[in-house]
């Protein structure tokens, strides 16, 4: 068997090779470094969107860096509990959930979200395995708030089925449920459960994936997007009411992530493309980043 | 500090000892080994049989046995589509899954049955893990028949996951769902999928329960109870017909596992206390035996 | 093969599953603990007794509690010793040791009541092992007393031939010599070696087994039997003078493991059936217990 | 510290995230996996051509690709021989070695070429340790041709030190000399001896680099440029003396490489800036591929 | 500090030099091999032989020889027989052994024999352990004659405490017991135990000690000492009715050990001092040697 | 196959014995640590006590001591540089080194001295492998003085190639060239880097081979040998001017190693037959030994 070539002018192809260049310092960099991701609920609203996410997640898992994902399902819940006749409730931003709630959320966030999001990963391998905080009591929890019903505060990260599942190769995909420890089971901010998780694992970086390019100086005019900020900084613009309450739980789980020692979180835009290949591996600045 | 006693007539306490003596040799038998337990939905019907059940499975696992449970959740996934409106329909005793009951059916096993059987055994411990088998393409399907829509039939297991959990000390607990690895969700008979994974794992037991007292020659009238039988034999019983349809799977199950090499079967009653530590730990013999 | 049973009333056998319910937690919480008894040359004098002791040493064994034994063999040496026509004599509850006298001290505990022990436990599996003090050095000592002859006080306690065949799997039976590491061997108390190997190994228990059912407040009239005590009340007790000479030896044993680390300190009789196991795996309260 | 940036159009990067989705497939498949690479004396002659070599395996390492280098030095060994008085001559495309010649070769080798080709790629990192064949007898040798003095031919690869340092992260550099295992070396040719290096290490690849594009078809009038040929054409063409005498063992070590189970050999133009990391991890067709 | 020295002439000191040129391929070839010793009780009789033995003994040891020693102690239980008022008797060579006679033996091999050379090995550092072949059931024996009452006939040989403590650094010092495994103990022929030890343990060399200067090939006038033979020679030597009823069992260990798979056996003369440095370090023909 | 013997008389092979009785704990006590032993290139002018000391080093290695060899070569770059027409030129006894230098220098290191010493060892295994402090930047090296050009100071000391092949059972063999890191070479005097390598080896002793016996406290008349010296006796020698110029690199060499933990250091006559395994294994005092 010959296979003829013509003469070829490589010289075209050396920007392929300029971006490899760029890149793989950052591979060897975060290698074998645990990248927790949080994703909302929206992220499976768009087919083609959650197969270019699930790609992502899969390469990064390839060429070695620990991806966790984290996610909530906040639509798909209000989906189905007005499909069962109850009408969604919210206090303070935070979903009001009544036992009915609850199993409706467990159901929806398991059943739907989460195995949606391993399904699609696992076209591209067999990496990605679903757990729950109730699984191995990972997010051991607390009742937030009485009038709240069964949401719960984080009291406790256990981090041990995560990291065997890392070390085995395995993209773990969490749902922010968490248990009390006595047999019953909490909704959770996914956000906060994001920081906390990451935190737990001495995560190199938190990223979260939202809907707005980034973190603005002025929330409500989307004014003067920040691309990087410190932590203090960040406290600061936090406490002058910068922040519209829906971005408040990502702001304070990127607070308690880089508190607990992470490196660097980062606020992105989840519709765009490819956002992790481009914030993780290129020099392009990307959203906001946040760092200690 | 000083305490005082009465002389003791220890003769009295020499029957528990007794019990240990008989239990200690199957203790140090099955130190290591896996079980796999197939249970149905119907446990969570009795709150108190459900417990005991858990600390059953706890029990085991804390005396180091490797405990597999693998469940279904059939009354749970009618009660919900009749919820949602939904009549269920049956083809040859399997339940036919268009693609809204296959979502209905997915939300009950991960969201409802899987998580309310982990925290009940994580409330003697924080040992119980849910898996389903859609996680890192664990039960691998093709789909079963046309007919039935979303009902798939097990290609292939992958054990990793949960071997890796097994070696951590966890209790993976699965539900009976599987992928075709192109992003499509199965339904999957959870007898079947016992037989499977029982022989996938090389496990050591297979046991499950069941609401009879074991198999019975003539099944219809519960006469003849079967103590022990061979593979061989229970495969004629089977070809002439002895066992209803709602035993086929079951019986199947069994005959999937004997062959590709476990031990021993057994089809006991779920409603009976500790029976699994009875079956077990004691030389009572115990609903039914099968061995290859 | 076809065996036919008759439906059971399972509810009878409850009381076995209580038994193990109440075990198992014992069992975890021993398992690959290590667990020292001392036992006197008098367990060999009922053939009955001594194969109900070695059944239970193997039991424990094979549950994965790490058993060491130590005995002495009073009864066994003074007997050899007038059958070659030498007369026993004492000093304060010593065995007066001269050369010929070790001779016979070393092989009728290494010969006789050793070899014994290890073939009555060996009878339940293969797994006792018998060594001396001497060998590897376990036992460093030095000349106790002139007037005492050859009779060693421990200077160190060299565990890993001790350690090496628990990590086998092995119950090393321990002969109480000693060594000068100058070639020559000493005869040692047994109670106090037990003591000295349960504190160098970091035992979770000592059990001295004997011939009355634990402590008594008033040693001589055998009243005031003492169920739980603490060390300090222990050794006030002591130097009250409540015991009776022959008991100081165990009492020192005991003080000397709890002050090294022992978490629990036992004094039981020994000719009670199965008394480590009950001890063990049962809420019972069984002779003395001393905590620190 | 705040530091705000406009809001960009990623998706003009979007071209840089897929390459990286070309590229990551080929590193999951080559990571870990042995390339060895020979590289002739030339490369040393144009200094930015060099640093872009170095730079080049200084990635492939960085990236978890095991690189082997493997060069000769031929024009620095005839210019120190003139320096020194020497007049370099060639029997059938082979340097004649005597003694002189022979130390001169390896002086040049070592001192010159394999210096230099390790400080290169030390620039990039600490990962580069060079070696000869002479070093634990890495490459075992007689002599070739009675005429030639002291060249050898390869009698056996040892490829320990090698295996040694990849494991280690290292990256060997391999200079052809080769000994006779009792004190004598000896001078082989590069090309040869980056054949047998890759067939005994089980490489996945072996990468010659030359100064055409790749095989030709009518070699004197480089016309008919072979994009791929298997082995057996490949022959075919030898035997037909299609090659010119200088490509000869590069065909040779190619085949060598081959038949020894070497997945794939590349014969490209090392003139062109990062083909390694274009062959490697680009779907471009480069040069000539040879597979078996 | 300054301590001034005269110039030297070390070429007086170069036949050292050439002992270690001599003697290091031995270490290097013998270094992490098992090497067994028979070794009778007369050993013990000569305090000074008892003392360079067990030199010899810690000195391989120290080098990173695996020693095992096996031994046993005939004229001491003779000795105690007698003590005891019993007359020892024989049947072909072999002791009568009724049950007193047992104890006996037992009592002298393990309380004086391997005590006493435990104890001299363990003064040149702590290396030494006792065992017999009851420890463990490391001799598994059956009733090798009615006539002869408790000799046993080795069936299996469990290797594992004895590789355990060689594992760890440790000499093993092997006492001639052995064990029906139903609480029994029987005399075992020391020398058939070493061979049978040699052969499980895939033994580098068996060594038997012995007080001649090896085999004869005339026994009785001691005349045509043999230097080396073959395993083939030597069975029809013995045939032939060449050795004396004392050699036969020496014989017949290592014919076992040979057909086990050991590599060279050895006869030496227990009464030369270092026999054992000689015989393994030096290339001088010592005593007799045989090999398959 | 019979062969005889006849009877020897072993006595007078006890000498051997004892040899090896006073080696032995020599070598228990040497296995497994690092001795650095520095050689000049002198060593290779006298072909007979090269080969010598390559046995040497081979038998050193063939016991498990782990050897590493720094070597410089003196003589042999003078007579190259001016065989390429170059005069030799030194400042305060170093050698000053333009670029030319430089090439020589390595071409001469490497390509010679290192090469042949590795080929020697060779000849009695395959052990050795040949290092320069370039290869990993072993020695990473800042300039020393602008006057002498290319020769470096040690800054740094990367061990794990060396620690590697060690680890592996090699011999590295090190030239005494240093790296900026950044691309360019230096000259490093030996004697220097052994004892940089020394220390950072955390070796057990340092030994500078030399041609002369040992230290005098008169160098000039070679009067007043020392046998032993301590480190500050050494340092308030060296203060007052006792040592030659070219003696005070070696002085400065042992310094380093003793400061940095390494046990004792040594220097002896290379000269001498066997002068490392006598030094190693006799208690023969040769030449001057220095502790801290």
């Amino acid at each position: 068997m010959i296979r003829h070539g013509i003469p070829q002018d490589l010289t075209k192809y050396q920007n392929k090779a300029h971006v490899l260049v760029e890149a793989f310092p950052y591979l060897n960099r975060f290698r074998g470094r645990i990248v927790v991701i949080k994703v909302g609920g929206e992220i499976l609203l768009d087919q083609q969107g959650a197969e270019n996410f699930a790609r992502n997640i899969a390469l990064l898992n390839s060429v070695g860096i620990k991806v966790v994902v984290c996610h909530g399902g906040g639509p798909q819940i209000s989906s189905l509990m007005r499909e069962l006749g109850k009408e969604p409730t919210f206090l303070e931003g935070q979903r009001i959930t009544c036992r009915d709630t609850l199993e409706i959320t467990s159901m929806v966030l398991l059943g739907q979200v989460n195995r949606k999001l391993v399904s699609l990963v696992n076209k591209f391998g067999s990496q990605a395995v679903g757990l729950s905080g109730v699984d191995g009591n990972i997010l051991q929890v607390r009742k937030l708030d009485e009038r709240l019903g069964y949401v719960g505060s984080v009291e406790l990260v256990r981090c041990e089925p995560i990291q065997m599942l890392l070390a085995g190769g395995y993209i773990p995909i969490l749902s922010s449920l968490g248990s009390d420890g006595k047999g019953e089971s909490y909704n959770v901010n996914a956000d906060i459960a994001a920081g906390e998780v990451a935190r737990s694992l001495h995560a190199e970086k938190l990223v979260v994936l939202t809907n707005t390019e980034g973190l603005y100086e002025n929330f409500d005019q989307k004014q003067g997007l920040i691309s990087e900020i410190d932590l203090s900084s960040l406290q600061t613009l936090k406490e002058q009411g910068a922040f519209s309450a829906g971005m408040i739980p990502k702001i304070d789980s990127v607070i308690t992530a880089l508190q607990g020692g992470v490196s660097t979180a980062h606020i992105l835009d989840g519709r765009t493309d490819n956002v992790l290949l481009l914030e993780i591996f290129t020099q392009q600045g990307i959203g906001t980043m946040i760092f200690p």
